[in-house]
């Protein structure tokens, strides 16, 4: 069982799965042409289903190996998990619009480079990645005030333009759909706003307010991310340098400084007797 | 009456009003879709004039807890005493185009949040909107200069496109508002330059200048922010790490030095006598 | 003579002017409606013709006050001496087209504004200012590659494009501002990449990169705009701290322990003796 | 030989070929306009010719210099050699398809540049440079997440929209293309986005996320150079100011303190015997 444990964690074995990860990506990719599948389509499938075998071959492996609830403690045996049994299912039931979600089945990929090691080594990636995880908090609360300004100037739009403009400003969310694609700028005065103009000559009000709110809102998402991950490098290169620097050179002087000083007391102790 | 106060301040009577505005929120959102007036718009009407209700009870409830003046002194409870009385107001003259103004009750719930206290947690983003607020005089001094070079620009463009492209550059309003449109780089060239370059061969030396120093004023915006927010947040990282810091073990470690060189004074005078 | 001098660099004066300046860029902003001109059209013009005739005489004072020669060391009296020779000229041959020139007296009132001092209060913009004028030497450079790249592409545009799509890749200066409008990312894919690659499919080898490395050169000089900014910043605040920091505090106390060794000094050595 | 090689590596040579570099720029330029090709077409042909010309002497006199082999060892000359060969290939073979390789010729004026040693003089762009070249492991892993994405992606807009959409997406590469063209937010929506909704409605949950996830990854490459760069220019100027710096003086005054010392437990010492 130990042995067991020992061989599923082995860099080999992880490297075999990888590669047989990157195979069924490229088949994934090959089986999307009508040209290739017409020529050599069965042998795919044939590949395909051997990727899949060896996935669930691996799964029970694990499972054996980290005994069932052990597999079960991991976020991404749970992906596996999913990924294999939605695979045979979809297959079972030869739902081809299921197939796309094997598709995800590539993302293991970024698992498996977990094993080459080669982002440890990058450090400041690290930290940057670090301290944008620590920025979620605050973007999520900014995600919750663009909601609410989303969520305000949809029911203005589908209230004021909703009736002639139905494609753009039907129902609530279509009308976020069309605030999503002036928020990024695309085609918003051109296609909407310039349009929707011509109808309510005040439409201007609507979209050039949002288009300065939302750019507001997003520059201070990024601000906000750009601050945090500097003072967090800052914050560890203090660390780093704490030992190699200036302070600690002279908190050494002063110790001199104070065993030149014991020397004298005790020389001047010695002159008293 | 002081009861009363501690009634209003009290967190399950914010909690509870917060709720209520969710609620509305919510069917402000719904009475949008004409499918759902249709079915249930009679019990939405009654369930908005509910909470409008519960609204004018909590507004007369904090008047007279705060004595009346004493209410108007908080912008917010301006904000929902000018909602509310425009609600009523509205509700009787039956304009249905002032609804849209109740709209703007959903920004109560940020005012409610304040109550959860989630935002005060978060340190770094209280800083950053500091920051971001510290660089408003800055900010709007560029304004100033944008406005200028739009005024020039429209003038300019007013005078040389106006005739042929009364549309885009009619008058200085529609100048103004074409030119935000190139600030954004939305269409700027397919859209407006290209079609008037086919009339005016010069305007490529309206248009691209114009799009160079709207984008610099721009840019110089964010960088200025980014650097007022990280100064800002390494004032505030170092007032922090004052206390914990090197400087501080040093003054400790000189003032052991100094205790040393006391006691030492004091031998070599007890010697001398 | 030199009462004459203090009187033009008076507040008052230079207010005044500002006031004449602000009125006649309104004027001329009124201008440009005909509606207004049908009606008020003459007033307007008398109106502009007297502000005219007093920036000519504040330009004759100051030129007394500063002996002719001096008045031309300032870039400001220049930019005034060439505006008002241009109006004067422009209205004595009524050639309606250079009257647009008179638009950039406009920008006088930024100089105005000088005498209001209200920027030099703002510290920090000052120094990102001043950042973002040394990063020009930089910004040079890369302007220099980018004219470099435009230069290639458009050769290779031209070379390429040029017969198949005369409009945009005509000659070199109609590709590089079709380059220019790709770099902005203004419909360079539907508008141009997409049509220009159904004649030549290989076209994306064109584009994409164009789009890759201009993007890329473009971000280069916000980040060094941003980094060098910072960078000053972060040189003024330790100026600034370097009085009131714990540095100071060290040094003070090492000085009272070398007053101490002093005093002991003395004091074996009168026990010597 | 040795007097060869300080021929080929004096300023004067390397000015004289930059010279000739700059000229046949020139010349590549102005072969592309037919108007001037019809009039002095053959002049220009000749001088380019010439130009080619003066490059083989130059490449050969570097090879004899550096003894063919030492020659090899420079990239610049591995990218000239390419360049010239290429070029005499293409006119013998009178190949106009390969002529605009002769384009990249002018990529050498950069190199002739650092003879300038203009750049040399601006340290902080060269800091920055250099942070955005360690930038470039970081960057380089974040390209191959977003290649995974548009793999995914693509398999899944090939697998749902490529009947519908063959020009958007028939196959992979059209599919990357297009994705590529939404990543930079192109006619996103009106382009791509909407008509793909026409026939599938779903389609908002393929391209909204994409969007998202694209910007937030290209958001995180430019925080990513932005705050290398900064802690590369926050490490050189430390370094700086180390030498100028209050540890510095601090050290210098205990040094004062030791001396002292040294002083007085001499002088114990002396009254001690």
């Amino acid at each position: 069982m130990a042995k067991l444990k020992d061989f599923v964690d082995s860099k080999a074995f992880q490297n075999t799965i990888l590669v047989v990860i990157v195979i069924n990506s490229i088949i994934l990719g090959l089986q999307t042409s009508p040209l290739i599948m017409g020529s050599i389509g069965g042998v795919l499938d044939i590949l395909d289903t051997i990727c899949l075998g060896i996935f669930i071959v691996e799964m029970l492996l694990k499972m054996v190996a980290y005994k069932f609830l052990g597999y079960f403690r991991s976020a991404w045996n749970w992906f596996d998990f999913i990924i294999i049994i939605t695979s045979v299912l979809s297959g079972l039931a030869v739902l081809s619009s299921v197939r796309i979600l094997r598709v995800f089945r590539v993302f293991r990929s970024l698992k498996g480079l977990r094993g080459f090691k080669m982002i440890s080594s990058l450090k400041p990636l690290q930290i940057i990645i670090g301290a944008i995880g620590k920025s979620i908090p605050g973007m999520s609360w900014t995600a919750f005030l663009l909601l609410i300004i989303y969520y305000i100037f949809s029911i203005i739009g589908v209230t004021q333009f909703g009736t002639a403009f139905p494609e753009w400003f039907g129902d609530i969310p279509k009308a976020m759909y069309t605030l999503f694609q002036v928020m990024t700028l695309e085609s918003w005065s051109m296609g909407i706003s310039r349009p929707v103009m011509e109808v309510f000559s005040y439409a201007w009000a609507y979209f050039v307010p949002f288009v300065l709110i939302s750019s507001f809102v997003m520059m201070n998402v990024v601000v906000g991310i750009v601050v945090n991950a500097i003072s967090e490098v800052a914050e560890f290169n203090k660390k780093e340098e704490h030992e190699e620097n200036g302070t600690a050179d002279i908190k050494a002087e002063i110790d001199a400084v104070r065993e030149h000083l014991a020397k004298l007391e005790e020389m001047v102790a010695k002159q008293k007797s």
